[in-house]
Order: C-alpha cells, then structure tokens, then sequence
C-alpha cells in the first residue's frame, strides 16, 4: 500500500472516528436521546465490531484501529439510548395498568 | 484476500451502513434533532467521503461500497440538522433585536 493511500486512510479514520465522540459527550451531557435510533446504534456498534475483526484479519490498520476507538463513543451512546428506552417502555407499562 | 475476510468485510460493512438508514428514516419523519449532535455529522460526512476515495485507491471493495452508500442517510441527518441549527440560531438573533 502506497504512503498517500495509507495517509488518506488514517485521514478517513480520524474524521469518522473522532465524529463519535461529539456525538457521545452530547448525550452523555444533556440525556437528550429522543432523536437517536435505537435501531442505528444497536446495528452500528455490532457493525463497528466486526470491522475491527476484519482490519484485524486483512491486517488492514487504519480500518483496525478506526473502528477499535469508535466503539467507545458509539457504545456510550447505545448504553443510554437503551436506558431511556426500557425506562419508556416501563413508563407506558405503568400507565396501561393505571387504566 | 480470503473469501471469508472478505464475506466478514461486507458483513460489517451491512451493520454499519444499514444502521444510518433507521436513523435517517427517524430524522426525517420526526425532524427531532435535539438530541443529534452537528458536529458529528460534520466530521461524519466529511471522513465517509474520504473513506469512500481509499477503499477505491487500495482497491478494498466493502470499504469502498460501504462508505458510498452511507453518505446518502448521513447526509439526510445532517441537512435537517443544519436546517434545525440554523433556524433555531435565527431564533436566537430576532429574541436579541426584541430585548
């Protein structure tokens, strides 16, 4: 692999991973999850993990590693979407036996 | 590369660039983007696009076709949310001109 493929590579990785953690600090600050897909992140971080597997076995690094460091944020955020969701859910259990 | 990396690869690459598309579907038929974070889906759309360009130099085929399809929900997410950012900034502007 050339050293500006490789470069770009890193670029790619860099912007997509660091993208997560705004997004992780925003929710971890406000709990404002009623805009984020469950489904997204529930996908998303199965997703992450297995490109991980896969730099891992075509010993291709910037995939590797990109998707190693995304799985933080992405998963911070999951954590908490599915928090309010089962707290939803239990909410609207309540209120169906209050009728 | 293996057929099994490979068939790995485009796995991955299926959660990954699936789960934009329930996130795009929830944004657009909510506009609820409180809860989404800009700066995210800046740097986001910005590292796809530069994902996309590798996986076509190094000739990675699930990197390449993975990244190219997610920038269309990742894009969708973030016009709504610049649109969102952008009233709610004008919003801001006329309450000042008002005091």
């Amino acid at each position: 692999m050339s050293n500006s493929a490789q470069w770009l590579g890193f670029t790619a990785a860099a912007l997509t991973t660091s993208s997560f953690f705004p997004q992780a600090l925003k929710t971890l600050r406000t709990n404002e999850t009623a805009g984020i897909s469950l489904r997204m992140y529930l996908l998303f971080t199965s997703g992450v993990s297995a490109w991980a597997v896969y730099g891992f076995w075509v010993q291709d690094w910037p995939v590797f590693w990109a998707n190693v460091v995304t799985l933080l944020p992405a998963a911070a955020v999951l954590e908490r979407k599915v928090r309010a969701s089962l707290r939803s859910a239990g909410d609207r259990q309540r209120q169906g036996k209050d009728r």
